[in-house]
């Protein structure tokens, strides 16, 4: 199904007058309302191809109804985040749940629906059927060369798709670790897998980013070869220029701070992408800022700064991609959701007046540091966001009209009840 | 020094017509401002007297300047920002660092800044000069009984001091635990404890409560005898009717979920007062809001919904009081941040439309209930407490007075620089 | 496939003068390893059915060979565990995966083994094939009446086949709690979780006991309506004297003291059982003092202290079960290894001098209280282990013999290579 | 005082019956004893002067008696360590704590106990009397520059120090970060504390290394701007070659793979130092081995393994050093214990044996990998470290010969009940 534009008018109409309301009050209090409206239009998230479908835990899974059945209807799925909330305009594929057979037709479906490419991702974190080598002990960091060759093979396969597609970007999350003390020799592992990247890297065009990301624990339960930022930073130091680091907010160890771990990559020039979700425990890939926007908030303050400061283009100079899972949401609901929660943060951190926080730095005046960035996070500018979506031909609430118009309903009708999308 | 009323009204006097401008804005918004506006005026936290000084670490102590050298001028600290916020109108004291050497003057003195008493602090975790027992490997759960008598001596001298100014409360944190495996018998360490708070509960007027605060760890490193809210709710149990828990926010284990612990508490009529601060790592102290403004929403969320339920007065029937520290910020301004936070969690938690977040439960709506939270916690509602302090006596914009008014330059010319308040 | 008994005789010749030469040198050390040999003999720990088959994480899974087909294969696995152990003499089964239909046939199996049943455990975490009312948003603490009915029932179905097997206890590890912030009430999820824990407690049998397991996260990620000790002893509590919390090591927040709160329950009476495994981040499931073996030997000395005082049987007045996962380990190996390393710590704690502790603990001397309990830790008591299996009937070291009798290449020929079991 | 060599034979002389029974059944279960002994006879550990006083919390602080008041006592109180236990042979000072005025006299009388100077210590996380420029806000990483100069010519000061005495490092812990979001700018901050360092490295020796420690936090609660591995490497690897990274066992985030880590900087050539504590919650700073032997076992495994394939010599090529704090223990007991843990751990990594270690992890061996580990662990090598320490003149058992001998008394009578250390 499409969402027909008339169809998103018919529900924002009834919503305009309050809309316009909030959104001259915001004027009064905001001097560049206008430059923050047009940075939210340029702002697009990918969306996963795997998160819509219903996620599970080891316990179990309980899938939802009339998830995506191909590709083609994935794309669609993400069309119509997309036609409601004009932020979502860009897909991250996975292979091999996702293998475009036809390639041509993959990037016309996506083009007709405003879709781009974002970074592709490669899975040696399972087995597939007939597959020659097991990655239970590991693939790219595997003590078996052969299997080592088998990864890498695979991931320069991702690469094809994506050149294929009009990607330019190849994200690679190694699982590979261990359970146990003993289980294997970190020197080596880490050599191991550097030579695996080093060899992919060496088949990534001059035009690709190559993006390592890193992860704490899961499903390895005592190491991780690739286990925090900065093991991720050796990596893509050694490898070279094309190569970064990827953060996911869910792969970190209790407490982390991660608005310094932002910072410290872009003052390297290292920042390659995110992978947003929240979390309280572990990679619990939730709603983004359900858990805790007030950190959310911080990452966009640091990445703004630090983007600005290295001239970075916001809307293009990063890989910005949701990474959640959806055990007891509707997919496309939660990824509403997610896309707004992303959305206000970057609106609030735009807020931030950077001369007046330079100097109250510079004065170390930690309270009135503290007002500035809180004044910004506690200013309601979920307004400015119904203006970008309007102007971009979106809903004032997605949420609402994603409800209004049966969304879910219909794709059940289409695919069944018992469609259940290729993923976790 | 006191701060003149028309001080404070020659502040608010540029700022008022943004404010009225947001507050009307506000009213198209929310059907019940004034209900909230209400609420807020009759809402007040203690300040806790050693929260008026430079706190430090182990590592040392930056000292500021123009601390309060006497209990005196303790109130005339919170004087100064109660008559800015109109928010603090109480005062939590300790023993020994606040002895009451004249009571009926005290009282004077906190009459006349509009201050009340709340609970009452011993001190078991530090020896005094000329003390006959050490504390050094415990008190109330010591192993000898002649440390935990005296220690029992201390707390009822406590109440005895908290009746002669007005108190209904005695909080006991016993940070009695021990440092290495093997040092202390648990079941024992649990029984000196129980029989100890006994004879101090007996010794209780009837119209007061016992506080029994828990804390993970810190200043012992292996285990505390009241080491969590089980343990403080076994305890307070056992004691009676007027034994409850306080919970502080910085003495959990990472990752706890506090909300439901409030809950809880709640549900078995034993939840009697709180510590506000926040913290990223352990018992950081810092200021309220600081770190994790949502939690602290989703707390005052748990805490309406559980005192309403149980007819309680949001105002009266809670013992609020703030515990932080203050390492690199003025006290005063530390707690201006600190109040301010607490009452904008308060407000946002009254905006939630319950029978709307029931049905979403009784839905398993997940989707919706967030909305219902988040929309709450995004509505920007510091017009509302500008406004409940306006009609109070107070500042619409309490940190920006409290430096126009160059109060601390005034406190440190009356004081001196090297005034050190009592406290850690 | 059985190993018969010449079998374990032959693999232990070789290995007997070693033996006798390092029990020898024990018992000059130790002055009554006699008493500890014969309590070892007596101390049997029970496996669970789920742990036969290789687990997996939500990321994959890689199974193993030779997995049991059945529940009669599962009994032969444990069968072949303590033949050569000795110390696995239990099974703890689990509905639906291990449903007896013919409850005589599989009590006469176990019988031939010299297997007892252990505790049952019952499943409303994932929805069966047919299932009316979906647990997808809880079992027990359902906002659904009939939905907590269908899963009341389930258990006491549960209890049923327990009683056809002969066993005398069911376990509820109830995964209820939500995702998100506001998706559930927690007073009301505590109440419903309450009334029907009553429900199964009304059909529990005299000479029975209930168990209630808790666990901080997952599968949900934000709360857990029975998610720490002090909400099931709350539960355990309201119940009656037939209900007892179960502690699971890997279901607490990081940094928790385990054995503060072994000692707690055993001092309210109110520990039941244990499920041991062991962890680095969370619920890791990893074999059993695999990372930190001295927090098992400290548990073992404090359900030791707290039992004695209690005048518990060791063997009998626990219910002493692993719950782990196997993913990268042969199941069977796997268990070997757990089984050893509980056994140790039990040993170890057995050697403490528990007056010259309360003497040292009385004396606040913490430096001896340590050197105490590591003296014990640190005295290699495995011939003390070898000597109890020795007498038992079984091998001088099982993992060995289980390698050198080929026991797994014997079992993927009875049953092949893509047995899997039933499980997670 | 010092211990005589006859009293230190006295205390020995009736365990030696027992000792030579025990080193002669180890003898015959381990092959290469004679190795293992001489290279703990040859491996020596650093005592931190400050760590000779009793410690504390910012809580309180319980002193002991009899404590060093002078460099020439802390001397005098590591050499009867040394004289005991023959393995801290060594001493890290800390300046201004410690400032040698007569630095000829001061090596004399290290000299005359047999004990080296290890890395000294600055301290720019305390203000000093007459100090010009604060360091509240930061030292070398403060936006004052200033202050960092200031905070530059004190190291500068202290490797002047330690070049007098013959040290031939220095150990930087910067406590510089920010307690609240907002506070500093974190690329600014990592600028500043780059451009100190190097300054610093530009005045070190040519023989000397300079150690960067981190920490996640305390006392900054917010950010540290050497707040983990990752940044001291990224510090250390462009200052140069002389340039190492310090770990400091307790200064991870919960659950942290320290032995990863330190393999990590092994294989990139910067591990250049350790601090020994233990901890359960943070840096408690507690007696080394006190809560996870085990983990301390995987770190001097992976030392081991790492430094010999760097072909570096364990005695000489790291610098060893226990940083502690004693709160409720005697000191001199508490590093008896210290350095003993430290020991036995370094001699249970000798007895893995690597090449059936190496074999195990090309296997992907997970179960033999783990025996292999544990089997080392499980050994009771205590009799090895007696057999060290009587070969070198020290006693069998130094806790015991301590209490014997009365040393505590001994100095109590000598310096009084109320001397107090220098240090924290």
């Amino acid at each position: 199904m499409q969402i027909d534009q008339h169809r998103i008018a018919a529900c924002n109409e009834p919503l305009t007058a309050a809309h316009q309301r909030r959104l001259q009050f915001l004027r009064q209090e905001i001097p560049h309302t206008e430059d923050i409206i047009a940075k939210l239009i340029a702002f697009q998230v990918a969306i996963p191809s795997w998160a819509l479908g219903t996620g599970g835990t080891r316990f179990g899974r309980f899938p939802g109804w009339g998830e995506p059945r191909s590709l083609e209807e994935k794309l669609e799925d993400i069309g119509l985040l997309h036609a409601l909330n004009r932020g979502s305009g860009a897909v991250s594929l996975h292979i091999p749940w996702d293998i475009p057979s036809n390639a041509a037709h993959i990037r016309a479906v996506a083009s007709q629906l405003g879709l781009q490419f974002d970074a592709m991702n490669s899975n040696t974190f399972q087995d597939q059927p007939g597959q020659e080598h097991s990655y239970k002990f590991g693939s790219l960091a595997h003590t078996d060369k052969y299997t080592r060759q088998q990864a890498i093979a695979h991931n320069l396969e991702v690469i094809q798709y994506g050149r294929d597609l009009g990607s330019k970007a190849l994200t690679i999350w190694l699982s590979d670790g261990s359970c146990f003390p003993g289980q294997l020799n970190f020197r080596r592992a880490f050599d191991n897998a550097l030579e695996s990247f080093g060899e992919i890297y060496q088949g990534l065009p001059d035009d690709w980013k190559l993006f390592i990301e890193y992860k704490a624990f899961e499903p390895n339960f005592y190491s991780t070869t690739v286990g925090d930022w900065g093991q991720s930073l050796l990596y893509t130091s050694k490898l070279g220029p094309k190569a970064f680091t990827l953060v996911d907010l869910g792969h970190h160890l209790p407490n982390a701070n991660i608005e310094q771990i932002v910072a410290l990559l872009l003052r390297e020039g290292k920042l390659g992408g995110f992978h947003f979700n929240d979390s309280k425990y572990g990679d619990d890939d939730l709603t983004v800022g359900a858990i805790r926007p007030y950190q959310l908030f911080l990452i966009f303050n640091e990445l703004i700064e630090g983007m600005d400061a290295r001239h970075m283009q916001h809307a293009t100079d990063m890989g910005w991609m949701i990474d959640a899972s959806h055990n007891v949401k509707d997919p496309l609901e939660d990824l509403l959701q997610s896309v707004e929660a992303i959305r206000i943060a970057y609106a609030q951190a735009l807020l931030v007046d950077r001369d007046q926080l330079t100097a109250a730095q510079n004065n170390n005046d930690a309270v009135l540091a503290q007002e500035i960035l809180q004044h910004a996070f506690r200013t309601d500018v979920r307004p400015l966001l119904a203006e970008a979506r309007l102007r971009a031909g979106g809903a004032l609430d997605p949420l609402a009209a994603f409800r209004q118009e049966k969304v879910r309903e219909q794709l059940v009708r289409e695919r069944g009840k018992t469609a259940i999308a290729t993923g976790l």
